[in-house]
């Protein structure tokens, strides 16, 4: 901003976030995220832009990664709170995916996170693993936990999903999941 | 990620988050938000990397722009919810940081988001703008809403923060403010 | 408890559950409601429980009222929080219901509820106010407050409902609304 | 209502309960919680307005009971979602309060329920678990589960407290404990 500030630069690359989406409908939900891990499908954009990626997934439960970084911070020089809100949103919402037969669909309808813990540069790895607490017919529920490698507790949160049944091929959630 | 697969990019800029939290410290809320619309302070990194500015402050108000590009999608085809999260917590913490006087910080201790419509590329620009609904001494609460151009919302929220008298310049919020 | 304890009583009378309910199943929301504050339905048991009264009903809106007494209160001397839930998520859920045709029901998924500040016998009458924010075709949310005659707020809430289109009269809300 | 319509009596009694609030104020959280499961403090009044229960406290936990009754009813003919808000905001605070020593007080700033399940008469009684998921200096949160005898759960939520060290005997938190 003045001549002094130093300034910094970060490239990011994704791919056609259609690519997933089309591939997904058509899969069960673990089977979907299962192959996003091995890198068969690409990253969704914003995982790129946000630096965050999907490691581990089994009935019930998903766990993403973040190396907490300075272009994470918001302005009074720690993480921004919306980090920790995008992956336990993440983390739970992929939990309730992992639920989902083929050609079912989910769309989160709320968050709640509670911020217990200042994230820095120094905090080092966190991970965020979502689990369901009840899966209904309509509704899941699944609550999110982020943690670094010592198990210290930063965020946690709560989820409410709405499962969309017999969601067609050919109308992918992209275009309508949401409910207007 | 396969060979076929069109990749895009995207550079990143931003400055020391240090010069704007120094800065802040000893400002009041309102004066250091508007000195960062003004482009006297720097825009905070995570601003940067997902694409928001601050747009608006007055006294319990505050409001945030964003244009939905294809780098904020999820796997599912439409914006990641986490975006409408982060930029619902800027407004509403920065709602409540309009009111603090010189030397008094806060920390958002729980936000909450209901998700109600789709935000794809062709949504066009939103705006969140947070509002100040009840300010204690200790406690502060805001809520926000995330509308387009056409006044349609795509979520809401609210959020609690914690006020911290008497924090000291130099202890600033961005090495202890949340609560361990 | 203790031999020189003083002990209060109080009676409660309210009506079959059922009658209220299967004539509600028949009716557009508002009329429902309309005819409840006109004393031509009877209300809720937990109303008469609890104390408290819907007193109007419009399109998106209904409004509750309560005078707090020692009987709502809890261990620290001062009404349970859950007094305030309660009353929110009935002006909540009420201004959802509002918006509901004939053969049409609802229900509550979730509500979050700040206490902003301690009620007491001395606080006089409140009144919740819930008001729609948002009306899909699948999910509705909707905003509480909860102020006294000054309009002095003393907690505030949101909630997300789920609609039910196809409700059957012969199955009321009553044995399966919810998502189990 | 109508001269048809058979009506329903229940008598309440409870003690003052300013009784337990000055006992409160110097003992232990859990040493208060423990002389109110034995009786030797009085059930706070809600309790027995709405009829249940404190039955277990230890460290960073506390159960409450209750038996859904008719007089537990909405207008939809199932137990109100108040109900379930009540119990677990209980169970939560409690939990809180089970971790602090004498002279520390705390309000509840903010609770979010998921009712996942409608209660009726024929559920049997339900336990609502509530247990701490962070304490820190000024802010604890809790969780809590509402579920019956087979473990089939209802309803779950979360809450953020507020810590209020010092708490002077001669200002119980009965007159002042949130955040006007």
């Amino acid at each position: 901003m003045t001549a002094a500030a130093p300034s910094r630069t970060r490239t990011v690359t994704w791919e056609d976030p259609h690519i997933g989406a089309q591939a997904g409908a058509g899969m069960p939900g673990l089977d979907y995220l299962r192959a996003m891990i091995a890198g068969k499908l690409p990253a969704p954009p914003l995982a790129r832009t946000v630096g965050f990626s999907l490691v581990e997934a089994d009935e019930g439960r998903a766990t993403f990664e973040i190396e907490p970084m300075e272009f994470h911070y918001n302005p009074s020089g720690a993480v921004h709170g919306g980090v920790a809100c995008t992956l336990l949103d993440s983390a739970m919402g992929c939990a309730v995916h992992t639920t989902l037969p083929a050609g079912v669909g989910y769309t989160t309808v709320e968050l709640k996170v509670n911020l217990v813990r200042a994230i820095t540069v120094r905090t080092g790895p966190l991970r965020a693993e979502g689990r369901i607490i009840h899966r209904g017919n309509r509704i899941a529920t699944a609550e999110g936990h982020l943690r670094d490698r010592d198990g210290r507790l930063y965020a946690h949160g709560t989820t409410t999903c709405i499962i969309l049944p017999h969601a067609s091929g050919k109308n992918p959630p992209s275009e309508g999941a949401r409910d207007s």
